[in-house]
This record gives structure tokens, sequence and C-alpha cells, in this order.
């Protein structure tokens, strides 16, 4: 793996944020070469021992959402911590002042009070609900209707997905949104106050693809299609040594492709007359998802998964395999190309991590260790605010500032590192 | 619903895209005041009548995820029409000259192409895998593990969630990687090629919150949880009168606001004598799940949806209610502060839509239509190029070209808009 270039070198980003919507956010903007400090509360913020745990007792939640970031532990819920955020948040210099936060409730920075000290700053606030009201993925995701089509047909309760999907989108809209503010501030001198709340997020999330607009039409929730895809032709089938793969017709091609190596073109020929149904037509495929899928079903059952990829990657049928999260590491620690690779993280030792997935003229970049929680404390207060070690060694005694080798470290048992 | 400022004003995006992820990035961008002009085959391309449906056969998935963008129709699997396709992606001036596509095969743009006609433009492509071959989300998502960590812990198949997630990460990671190319091209006039695949982005998902590594060090992968959230308290609980609430403890401030408005404090301070567990400790609690949920079950069970609701709200319990799709459409266009509402849609009608969820400097922007399919041919051929009526004339009659009144459109029957 090359070492990529870096695009947004020189960029300062404060972050004081907890669990995987900012956290992400600034993750995103370091992995494209942004200086990201990430601030907590000494001893950890409430992410810190966030599961999964790696052996140690260390956070692997942590240690991937805060890779190559810098760390510095401030009680900024003391009136002298927080006045040290918001110098931090507010040096000068064309490529600082950008403040990246999740807080909530009497602790939450205010805008006004950033832009007091910086009239040009960027502060990007992520929130619950947008009356600032808290929430998480999990509830969001109950609110916004998904868990209620997702899942098999029978099912009569809700089903949650487990993937943060909002919390990670949310991640991403803020870090281009801060962006697109440095952009704006690089031509016209002006800062900006962005913010975004989950619930928006998820809510324009399912009215992008229709979905609302369905809903709103119909006056009836779409019931649950278990694992059909909707719309087209896609389902997930079994082979004759219980392996599962998961196959989709959504183009024209594909639904060719898939027809010609199953053999089955004749049939589904002769049986569009019998269904009165253009199968060349995606909602016609979906119509008759059930009766497609039988057909489809024995050449499945029939071969083993061995024969099932070497067929259908030689006919260019649109599938894959279903993998579970332990064959996904093995096959990721194996392929140089996956951009995944074992590192060496302070407290946890060889971890399995992964890098930027955008690649900038031909370059990704691979992962790299998360900090020490602190480490970087008297190189961040020296370097942006000046201040001298005396000054910081003050800061330490009276718990305003920690770092790594005083305040303990959720990051499991750890050697001093400054 | 106020019009919003527009810091991407004056920026020039070409989209080639179908489906879910090209098209969200441009979405994105127009949201911000970007010019995305969508180029489709006359006709449409194979999203564009992609489900949902309206009643009149308009698809209401384009609709939503083209909201607001310019939309040309060009023939650009023709020579002359790829020339005509480069040319616009190509144009001159400082804010033009990035291009956004998802095509594959024989037809795909070679960033090669595009640098020999300028030098300093910004391609993104997004792609299946990084060797170029295809996937979709659903596959993708097969691949990375997730369906086989989603459902109730009894299933023994693959649960694949609705939601096209990385498809959406990846629409928004393309946005932010155009973003961060233009500011980089404003620095040194360099411009950039960028390539995202749907494996590489999923691959990093999984990894950044710590699964990969996870599996790694284990070997085995995490069973399934059901509706249960993952290392904390969190779980779905039935009312009286059969509704469904996600309710989470993941915070100490949670946890203690959930034990106190079930009067359960009692019960708990107990129970984890008997257990010989930590109630306050996240992990703990993740591990006890099923005992803390049976101890609160019969609070949600004795009363119905309303008393739980004023209950849960006024104790700051994390929560909330499920709603299927036509619910949350009900309550989103009820709700000003929800930013969703009715527009008049060509070929749809009244459409529920959504605009933009950022908040720039306290303004969001509310829901624009979609474009007619081939609108905005003879503007932008004649704005862009400079080209005259008779030439566009001439690639019209052509078929290189074509235009809302001569081509038809997927977008329903539509009266003739040029």
């Amino acid at each position: 793996m090359h070492s990529g270039p870096a695009p947004l070198s020189g960029l300062r980003v404060v972050e004081v944020s907890s669990f995987v919507a900012a956290p992400s956010a600034g993750l995103a903007l370091a992995q494209l070469g942004a200086d990201v400090i990430r601030v907590d509360p000494p001893g950890g913020g409430s992410d810190a021992n966030r599961w999964p745990l790696a052996r140690s007792g260390a956070s692997l939640f942590w240690a991937n959402l805060n890779k190559g970031k810098r760390s510095v532990a401030i009680d900024h819920r003391s009136p002298e911590g927080r006045e040290l955020l918001l110098a931090l948040a507010c040096a000068p210099g064309p490529d600082a002042g950008v403040l990246l936060d999740n807080l909530v409730g009497r602790h939450r920075l205010r805008y006004e009070d950033l832009c007091e000290r910086r009239p040009d700053v960027i502060h990007a606030h992520i929130e619950g609900h947008n009356d600032g009201s808290p929430a998480v993925d999990y509830t969001i995701n109950a609110e916004v209707g998904v868990p209620t089509m997702t899942g098999p047909a029978e099912t009569q309760t809700p089903v949650n997905h487990v993937l943060p999907a909002w919390d990670l989108l949310s991640g991403m809209t803020v870090a281009m949104a801060i962006v697109t503010a440095v952009l704006h501030r690089c031509r016209t001198g002006e800062g900006a106050r962005l913010e975004l709340s989950l619930a928006d997020l998820a809510l324009t999330g399912v009215g992008n693809m229709g979905w609302l607009a369905e809903a709103d039409s119909s006056g009836r929730a779409r019931p649950r299609q278990g694992n059909h895809m909707f719309g087209a032709f896609g389902v997930d089938f079994e082979t004759a040594d219980r392996r599962r793969v998961m196959v989709v017709a959504l183009t024209g091609a594909q639904w060719r492709a898939l027809r010609e190596v199953t053999e089955t073109s004749a049939v589904f020929a002769a049986l569009q007359d019998v269904l009165g149904a253009d199968l060349d037509d995606e909602g016609d495929r979906y119509r008759h998802r059930e009766t497609i899928a039988a057909v489809l079903r024995p050449w499945f059952a029939q071969r083993d998964f061995g024969t099932v990829e070497q067929l259908l990657r030689a006919a260019k049928v649109l599938w894959s395999p279903y993998l579970d999260m332990a064959e996904v590491a093995h096959r990721a620690a194996g392929d140089a190309s996956s951009g995944a690779s074992r590192i060496d993280q302070p407290g946890i030792g060889p971890m399995l991590s992964t890098g930027r997935p955008l690649r900038w003229n031909s370059v990704t970049t691979g992962p790299v260790p998360a900090p020490v929680m602190g480490e970087h404390g008297a190189e961040v207060l020296a370097e942006v605010l000046g201040l001298s070690t005396r000054e910081i060694g003050r800061l330490r005694d009276r718990g305003i500032v920690g770092g790594a080798d005083c305040c303990g470290s959720p990051i499991g048992d750890l050697p001093c590192t400054i």
C-alpha cells in the first residue's frame, strides 16, 4: 500500500465527539490528510469502552473510528477546560478554525461563543433530532420505518438492522459539509454554522429513494419481501453444500445472463405466455419473483458452491456469496487488494484494520493506528496555543488536561508515551 | 422553508449515472447549489423505470434521486454522442470540468480521454469492485457479512436489510471527494482522478466499527442478537395496545433514566448482586440483556402506547416508536419541521418529497422537482458548448440528442416542455 497524497493536508479540525457519526466524519477528513484533533475528557468519553473489545479490554470500536487522529484529553466541562477547547477550535490560521462536535445538553458548545473568538469559524454539529433531543441510529431507524420493511415476509415484529447506516451517512454528510464550508471560506472569507440531525438525515434518506412518496400516495406501508430485492429480481439461493448466494437480475443483460447459465430461457419464454407477463420488464420480474425463484432454485440446489461460483462468474451473472464476518476478515487479511491489513495498535497489538477506500490518482491510504487517549496533549497545546511546558504541567496538575501517562487510558494498560 | 444559501453555486458537475450511489452523490452536490447536469441516453438509462412507481407509471425512485438537477439526453454510446459528452464534461471555466459517473463495460469513460481535453479535469467514478466488475448494494452487503448478523437470533439464513446503505454512503463519500478535489484544484491547479468501489467502501465500513478486528482476533463470527443493540442495553418492547418501541440505555444517564421511570432501581440493585455483575457497566448490561429485558417487559406490557410515550419522554429515556412507512409519511407530511412536503412533480403530480437535511447558517433547502428526462438538452448545449439552434436540431434529427418533446420520457406521459 502506497502512502497517498494528502489533499486536505494542513487543514486542522478539532473534534469533540463520541460514538459513530461525528468520529466517522473526522475519520474521513483525517484519511484525506487533515490534522484531526480529537478532544475527550481525561479518562475518555462515553464511547471509550464501546464494544467490540480486544482481549486486552481495549475498545476495537474506538481504535478503528479514530485512526490517524491526534488525541488530547481536556476536561471541557470545567470552565477553564472549556476555554482551552474554545481556544483550540478558534486558533488563528487560514486552515484552522474548524470544530466538529456532537455534544448534547448543558455542555454543548454554542456557535455564538465560537464566533466571538473567530468570526469565520466553521462549526459542524451533529445531533439526534433537530430540536436538540438525543437519538441514536437504533432509535432513528425505528422512527423512519425501515425495521418494519426488513426481514422474512411472515415476520410480525420489527427487524432492526445491525449496521448503523444513518450514523455512517451522517458522518460523511457532515464531512462533505465541512469541506464545502472550507472551500466557501477560501472564496468568501465567511465561516459557517453547520447542523445535521440524524432524524432529518434519515427522513431524507428514505425520501430520496421514493419510499415516502410511495407510502404517501398509496396510503399503505409496503409489505415485507424477505430477501427479495424490491422492484426487480434478486434473491438468495442455497447450494447443494448449503452455502448461500445472493443473485440479482436488475438489468436486462443480467436477466439474460442468469437465464442462460441456468438454461431456463425456454422455461421462462413459455412461462411468460402462461403468466401473461413480460419478464424482460423489471416490474414483471418482481411481480413473479416467487415463481422465478422456484424455477431457478433446483439449479442451485443441485450444484455445490464451487461449481455455482465458477459458472456464475463465467456467465457474468450479478451475484455474491454470503459470508460471515469471520470469513470476511479472513478473506480481507489474505488479499492485498482489499486494502485491509493487520497493524500494530497500541494497547491492542496486531489489529485487522482498514484505510481509505477512495482512490485519489490511483492511490488509497492503508490503515494507521489510532492514538492513545491523551497522547498528543502537550504537543498540541504547545503547537497550537503556544503554551509552555510549565503551563501545560500546571493544567495537568489540576486535572484540566490529561495525558496518556497520568490519567490512564481506556485503550488498555499502556506504557507511557509522553 | 426558506430558500437556502448556495455554497457550491457556480460549480458545474456532469453526471452520467444510474441507480442510487452516483445519483445520490449528484443530489448532495445539487442540494448545496451545484449545477448538476444528469446525462442519460435518449429514453432514459437503466434506472428510468425503477420501482417504486407512481400511479402514472413514472418512477418515484428516479424523481427523488434527481431533484434539482438539469437533464440532458445524449446517446453517448454513439461516437458523436460520446464526443458531445466529453465536451460537456471538459468545458472550460474554473468551476466546470467535473464528471461523475458509474458507467461499466465498453462504454466506460476513461480518465485519460478526459484529461486530454482538460488536464485539470476532476473525474469521479463509482464501481462495484475495484477490478471494475459490477456489484450492487444487495450483493456487496452479502459479501461483507452484515446479513448473517441481522435478524432474530434463531434465524439460520441470512437476512438482507432493505436499506441500500452502502450505495448511499458511497454517494456521499464521492460527493465529499469531489468537493475536496475542487478545493485542491483551486489551490494547486491540479485535477484529480477519484475512484471508489462499493466493495472497498463496505469493507472499510465494517472495519471502522471494529467488526473486522473483532472477527479476526476471535476467529469467530459474532452470533445474531435479534433486535438487541450490541455491547450495551437496547431492545424493543411491546405496549399493552400492541405498539412497539425501541429503548436504549447506552450511557449511564440513559440507564438511570430507564430504571427510574420503570421503578426497577431496587430490582436491578438486588439483581446485580445475584448476577455478580455491575449493571452500570455497558458490557455487563449487554451480557445480561435478556434478564434486563425480562424485568422491564411487564412495565411496557401493562401500559398503552400513549402512557409509555408520555412517561418515557418526561423521564428523558432514549427511545423511539416503531413506525411503518405510511405512518412515517403521514407524520412527515403533517409536520413543517420535518422538512418534507408535497411538491408538484411533472408526470407524477403531488409527490411527498424531501430536501437537504443539513442546516447551513440555520437554513435548510426544501424539496424541488426532478427534471423531465431530456428537458434541458437545448439549453445546456447552447449555454455550455455554444451550439446554435440549428446544430442542436441536427443532433436531434439524428437521434444523438433527445428531448422531452421528441423521445418520450420515462417520467410518465408528459406535455412537451421544450
